[in-house]
């Protein structure tokens, strides 16, 4: 199974910044390309005050930065000269990760939903929508945001699909700033089954697509997660993606490019439960030749090598 | 407003070490030339056991060890060769981190301030005294020692300027060995102004400049701290010059280099207040195109772009 | 004192990925053999689940992955073409990290030494042993594991030598997932002779080399601890080596390449208590002019000047 899609890490939450212009963008979207990556998914339009576009809204009601570049813009264009589907993904403000209420995030992006696609709606490269909102049982009207975000998403942009990527509360599920790299309280596979089928039930007429995050339960557990992932997508009719890490979980750098062979086994248990797609978070930093950790440049060739692309 | 002036960080107190020989050093005066950079601050002289320079002083009474290389000597040639002053950082033993007091670092300073000016201070580049210590309402008898010490360091070099860099203990003010990139609880912008009054009337006539750092706090906050500061030190005429660090304290790898964004705000709210003159922590880590660290040659290619330097 | 054995570190238990193929591991054994290495070290030949070599034991029994790649038939064609002798690691289950008791170990590796001799063990360059299991005497049963696994790995082998590389319960022996770089409480170095007296009695007839690990105490201590430890090994007739460390312990990232002063150091002190023989954990990291870590470029220069070598 191969890596078709990839994030775009723009604005990062945790993942050092690599500084590029539109020249190293341009060269990177060729990389993704020879590689086979076909969708790319802006991660978020925005964290807290940082942008990737100049929304006037924002802006002015939140008190965002006007960004230097307009990065929409530039991935939509460069989507089209390398011929890829973009999927855009809404706003983080910051403020659910501390209220735990994901209410707080809907207001905005009602707004910034219909702004976007006002302005950049009719490139015939924008494809779909990203949820960029991280959905668990603990974070309060979960389940009803995304649901009403969803419907909003496809009222306004006549249909277009609708992504998510959530995690699995395994025991690697710690945070990018924790000094440690697992904890000792888990899901068990029962109770993430159970919690999921709520969930998924909650929001099947508003996302069209579930693409679980890979990286965090044990490499021999992860096959199991994934065919109860694929089985609640397939009973209320979801298309099921993974979305197969390219970091590494296991190290105390957080994060630096995973190793090949990690990979390749995520990617052979997403093919066995009859996933239809793999993105990668992301390509960019842990997979480009190009990146800023050289450690990338070798993944990028031992998978270039391994599926024999030239 | 243009970073004109950078630290040079040996010995490295928590960013992991370059091993440079004088042909890297070289090489690197010649990148900071260019983006337009004319005064170079060496951090310290020696931190513990390590120095910068063969101190006979430090080596028989703290039991230094001997460097491989006299790097006083060749950042002040390298100074020479490129035009561009040098400040001289003076020692710290890392006792007082530890006993909070910092008449720890007095009696050693004396002494060292002494043997330097005399071993290097005729070199027509030796411009200025920088006082490593780091100060804070915290640190007992800090007032007292960085005015004692940079009388002394005025005396005796016939009253070359002394700069201090102090940090505001902010939000973002942990420890480079923390997990955390944030703390709770933080000063505010009131309690910051009373203490720092207190501290500048303190040292007002054995200080010359103050270049607050610019990254413990907020984007959006920072202008407001900014203005305070350059109202206290125009209060006890005192020299305003902006810290701005050129490494991301949002991140969870301590520390890696900034995102352009970021540091154009920053130096637009210096500019704002009123500074004279931006340093930044640091250039050869964070902003070198031959950095270890590959986001940095992309950081200044987006500075030099941005201020179309060639 | 030069350098002439370094580990290599597959599988990797908290070091990222470097994700070489044969090509790049080809070219590091030729940057090695330029610096003077002559022995190489697999530092363990699987870490839980993740195997070097295709074992029929572990993937049957223990669950283990099957590898893209045999790195103990690569290392050792590469160690002939380049003339160098080969050390195995034995197996690493993670087990006993957690449970504290080494037996978990011994059953398993009894079976593994005897695969993998069989396997390999007519190779010319298959020339010794490295039991991967750190020894300390907080493990229980560590000493009795110890000896019986090295008497194995003899007796199998014809009496090829067994090699140790213990660490110091020192102030910077922290884990790596850890957020701090020292400890407050830790060993003294009287406690330290009597417990390795201890241990080296135990296992004397077991273990031909011992390398303790020379990063978790200070550079100021470091020869005194390197005395006791030269004495220890000489009473039990074993051979002294040093485990000079490639890494810096002192800086928050876990981990970069050392500054070379404080490897030159290091090596002084093992030069003056008379060890026969200098290892690194390890070149391929963190000295070699292709690691992803460019400081580690930097070393590699800076050694290869110091000792004239071209």
């Amino acid at each position: 199974m191969r890596i078709t899609g990839t994030f775009l890490d723009e604005i990062s939450h945790d993942i050092p910044h690599q500084n590029w212009g539109a020249k190293e963008w341009d060269a990177d979207f060729a990389h993704m390309k020879k590689l086979g990556i076909d969708t790319v998914i802006m991660i978020r339009c925005g964290y807290q005050q940082f942008l990737t576009y100049p929304s006037a809204y924002l802006i002015d009601n939140h008190g965002c930065f006007n960004p230097p570049i307009d990065l929409v813009q530039l991935f939509l264009d460069l989507s089209e000269k390398y011929g890829m589907t973009f999927y855009f993904g809404i706003y983080d403000s910051g403020k659910y990760w501390v209220s735990g209420d994901m209410r707080d995030e809907i207001d905005s992006n009602l707004f910034v939903v219909e702004e976007v696609f006002q302005k950049y709606g009719q490139h015939r490269n924008f494809g779909g929508w990203y949820l960029s909102l991280e959905l668990s049982r603990k974070t309060r009207n979960a389940v009803r945001s995304i649901a009403k975000l969803g419907n909003h998403c496809k009222a306004v942009s006549g249909g277009l699909p609708v992504l998510i990527s959530p995690w699995v509360a395994g025991k690697k599920a710690v945070l990018a700033n924790s000094d440690q790299i697992t904890k000792s309280t888990f899901i068990s596979i029962q109770e993430h089954e159970r919690e999921w089928n709520e969930i998924l039930d909650g929001i099947k007429n508003s996302v069209d697509i579930v693409a679980f995050q890979d990286g965090h339960v044990d490499y021999n557990e992860l096959e199991a997660y994934l065919a109860v992932n694929k089985n609640l997508a397939d009973t209320y009719e979801m298309e099921s993606w993974t979305n197969s890490e390219s970091f590494d979980r296991d190290m105390p750098i957080k994060f630096m490019p995973i190793k090949f062979e990690k990979m390749l086994l995520k990617l052979e248990a997403a093919r066995k439960v009859g996933c239809t797609k793999a993105i990668t978070f992301e390509f960019s930093h842990f997979m480009s030749p190009q990146s800023a950790y050289i450690q990338a440049h070798n993944l990028y060739d031992r998978y270039m090598e391994y599926f024999k692309i030239r």
